[in-house]
C-alpha cells in the first residue's frame, strides 16, 4: 500500500527542525519520503490525500492509560477516592470478563482516534482481549504489565514479555511493570526487578500519586516509594513513574539519575484531588516527561488537547509564572517523549524509516485562527475538532469524522452498553 | 420562520427537571412548544431537523470575554502579565480600527459557535462596530462597558446605555461597568454609580484578578477592591466581578450582600498565573457563578466545554476534595447563571416563550459513550467536537462543521489576518 499526503504543512518533531510545506510518502507501514513537492510521473499510488495546506505531524502518544474503563465514564464522579475504588470501580471491575474488555478497549480506541492519539500504553487486566482489541482495530499498543498482590504471577510476567515482544512487526509490545508498591508484595517487586535484570528492560509503574500514598509507603519502610522502589533494584535499566505528583528531593534524584520518565496525568490529578505534578522542576532537572490521560474512569476523557493545556496552565498558576513550561516543551512531551517513554523509537518523528503514525490537523478551524504561530496554537488552543485525519502504521483509521475499523462505531457502542447494563444495571 | 426538532433528548435546564424525549417548536426567535412526540398535520414547517436522539439543551453562555483580542491569539503566550500587557498587548491595540474589530469579532462568533456558545458579555473598544459584527452575523451580544483613565466619558456611557438598550427585539443589549479599580478614577467610578442609581442597573467590572491589584488597591485605599467600590455606591442593585480570585473575608460580604454574581475564567488565570477561584467557596455561600473565556490572548481558546472542566477540576484538586462543586452545578453555571448574570433573562432555559438560543450535542461521539450520566458526561468528557448545530434567535448558524452567517469563513480568516499582517508585520 503505497500512499501520498501533499499540499501540507509538516511538523516533523525532529529537534531544531522548523515546518516544512511538502509532502509525505508511506510504503506500507512506513515513512519513505519527507519533503519538498516532488514529481515523479511513474509513481503509482493507492491512496493520495490532498491536505488543504493543514498540518502534519506525528501522532500524540497517550503514555498511561486503563483503556477497557471506558465503561465506567461517569459511573462515580463527585465522590473521594476511597469510596470511589471501594464500592465503585473494584466491584464493577470484579464483573468483566475478557469479551467485554475487547470492546471497551475498541470503545476507547475510537476516542483516542478523535483526540489525534496513535498509541496506548495501557495497563489493564484480560490481555489477551485487549491485544486482540488493538490488533484488530489497527492500533498501536504498548502494554505495561500490572501485576500487584491481587493478580499476576512472575512466570506469566514473564512469558507475556516474551510473547508480546516476540513479532516487531505487529502493533503490540510490552514493558515490564507492576502497579503500585503500595499493591505489591516486596517478593514479586523482586520478581519484577530480576527479571528487568534478566532482560536489561525498564520497569514502569504508578508512583506518588497520593500524598496519603507516600505517608504510608514512609511509614512502613522509611522510604518514600521512588527511594524504595529504586532499593529494590527495579530501575537499573531505568522505567518510567506515572503521576510522580508528590516528591521530595531525594525522589528527583532517582529519577534523574535511573533516566526514568515521568508520565504525568493532569486532568485525572485533578479530578481525583491527588494534587498538582511539579513538572517545571523536573524540566528544569531535564529529566523527560510524557503525558498520558489516565483512564476514563478517572479523568473522564481520553483528549491529549485537554493534557496538554493543563500540563502547561497548572506549572504556570502553580509557580505563580507564565513563563513556566512553554508550549513547545509540551508538544514534544506529547509525541516525542511519550514515544521515547513507551519504547517506541521508531514512531516519535516523521522522518524517513519511522513508522506512518501520523496525524492531520485542520487548521481551518477558527480556533486556529490566526496562524501566528501554529505550535501554540495546538497547545493552548487545539480540541480534538482540530484532528482531521489519524493513520496509524500507514492505515488511515479516522478521517473527516468517519472511522474506518473493523467494527463500526455503532456495534462497539452497542456491545459497551451492554456490559453496563449488565455490569453496573443501568 | 418555523423551526420544529424532533427526536431529540431535551435538557431544558429548568429546576428540577429531567431530561424528556420529544420535540422543540421555534417560531420566529421563540420557543412555542417543548414537550412529548405532537402531530399536527395541518402545521407547515420551513425547516425541519431530525436530532436523531442526540441532546438538546441552552447554548452556553461567554460571561466574560474581550472577542476582537482573537488578533492577538498566540502572539505573547509565555509571558510576565507585565510584559505582555504593555510590550504586546497595548501597543498592538493602540493600532487596531473599528474595522479590524468587526472582523476579529467575527472570528470569535465563529469559535463561539463551534463550542455551543450563544451569547457573549464583551468588553471591548469599537462598540458599533462590535454591535455591528455580532448583528450582521446573528450573534447574541451583551456589551459590557469598559470606560477607565484611557478612553470614555460618563455621557458617552449613558449614551450607549440608551442606545444598546433601546431596541429590545435586537441580538444586542449593553450592562453598565468599567474596566478595572486600577485602571479607572475615583470621579469617573462615581459617575458609574450615579448611572447605577438613577437606571436602577447593575455594575460589572474586573476585580481581584490578580494579588497585586489586591495589594495596591489596599495600600492606595485602605481598602479591598470589592470593599472600596462597593462604598463608592456602585453595587447598589448588583452586577457581577470578573474573576474574582483573590478574596477576603469581607470580600465574601460584598458579593453576598449585593447579590453580585462571579464570573470565573480559570483557563485565562491559569495561563496568566493569576490564581484560582474560590469557586466552592462561592457555592457554599450560595453565591451566584457564571463562567466566562476571557479574551483569546489570554486564554487562548475560546471553548466552554474546557472552562466547565476546569472549573471543576480545580477546585477539586485546591479543596483536596473531589466531591468539590459536582458536574450539574457546572452546566448551570455555563448556562442558566450566565444567561441570568449578563440580564438575558429569556435565553436561561428551553421553555414555552424563551429565546430560540440552543445547542444540539452530539452523543454519537465516543466521549458520550456509554450514556450512563449525559450531563457528567458533558462537563467531564465533552469537547467541540460535540457541538452538531448552534441555534440564536430561531436561527441555525452552524450546523455539522458548516457556518451559516453573512460572511464566509474564508472572508472572516482573510480580513482577519489582514490586520494581523498590519498591526504586528507578522
Amino acid at each position: 500500500m503505497n500512499t501520498r499526503i501533499y499540499n501540507v504543512q509538516i511538523l516533523t518533531m525532529e529537534e531544531g527542525r522548523k515546518r516544512i510545506v511538502g509532502e509525505v510518502w508511506i510504503e506500507d507501514d512506513r515513512i519513505v519520503y519527507v519533503g519538498q513537492p516532488r514529481n515523479e510521473e511513474n509513481r503509482k499510488w493507492d491512496l493520495e490525500i490532498d491536505g488543504e495546506q493543514n498540518l502534519l505531524m506525528p501522532g500524540f502518544k497517550n503514555a498511561h492509560t486503563h483503556s477497557a474503563m471506558t465503561f465506567l465514564r461517569s459511573h462515580a464522579d463527585d465522590m473521594k477516592l476511597d469510596d470511589w475504588l471501594h464500592k465503585k470501580v473494584f466491584p464493577a471491575e470484579a464483573c468483566l470478563t475478557g469479551e467485554d474488555v475487547y470492546w471497551l478497549t475498541k470503545l476507547a480506541i475510537l476516542e483516542y482516534l478523535t483526540s489525534g492519539i496513535t498509541a496506548m500504553f495501557d495497563m489493564y487486566m484480560y490481555r489477551a482481549d485487549g491485544a486482540r482489541a488493538a490488533q484488530d482495530a489497527g492500533f498501536r499498543n504498548v502494554f505495561c504489565e500490572s501485576i500487584n498482590d491481587f493478580g499476576g504471577t512472575i512466570e506469566q510476567v514473564e512469558a507475556d514479555y516474551l510473547t508480546y515482544n516476540q513479532d516487531k512487526s505487529k502493533l503490540i509490545s510490552y514493558q515490564l511493570g507492576f502497579h503500585a508498591e503500595y499493591t505489591t508484595s516486596r517478593e514479586k517487586m523482586e520478581g519484577i526487578a530480576a527479571l528487568a535484570a534478566k532482560y536489561k528492560a525498564p520497569v514502569y509503574v504508578h508512583c506518588s500519586e497520593t500524598k496519603q500514598e507516600v505517608e504510608d509507603c514512609k511509614n512502613r519502610t522509611g522510604m518514600t516509594p521512588p527511594v524504595y522502589m529504586d532499593s529494590l533494584g527495579l530501575f537499573q535499566y531505568g522505567g518510567g513513574l506515572f503521576h510522580g505528583v508528590h516528591m521530595e528531593d531525594a525522589d528527583f534524584d532517582v529519577v534523574k539519575n535511573r533516566g526514568l520518565y515521568i508520565v504525568t496525568n493532569p486532568a485525572s490529578n485533578l479530578k481525583l484531588a491527588s494534587g498538582i505534578a511539579p513538572i517545571k522542576k523536573y524540566l528544569d532537572m531535564q529529566i523527560p516527561i510524557a503525558i498520558g490521560t489516565d483512564g476514563p474512569a478517572s479523568n473522564n476523557c481520553l483528549d491529549m488537547f485537554r493534557e496538554m493545556f493543563l500540563v502547561t496552565g497548572l506549572q504556570k498558576v502553580v509557580c505563580e509564572d507564565p513563563e513556566a513550561v512553554p508550549a513547545l516543551e509540551v508538544l514534544k512531551m506529547a509525541t516525542v517523549n511519550g514515544a521515547h517513554a513507551m519504547g517506541l523509537t521508531e514512531c516519535d518523528t516523521l522522518e524517513v524509516g519511522k513508522k506512518a503514525d501520523m496525524i492531520l490537523i485542520d487548521l481551518k478551524q477558527p480556533n486556529m485562527q490566526p496562524m501566528q504561530h501554529i505550535e501554540k496554537n495546538l497547545v493552548y488552543s487545539g480540541s480534538k475538532q482540530n484532528v482531521k485525519m489519524t493513520m496509524i502504521a500507514g492505515k488511515v483509521l479516522y478521517r473527516d469524522g468517519e472511522f474506518y475499523l473493523d467494527s463500526s462505531r455503532d456495534e462497539i457502542y452497542r456491545e459497551a452498553e451492554k456490559t453496563v447494563r449488565r455490569i453496573l444495571g443501568e
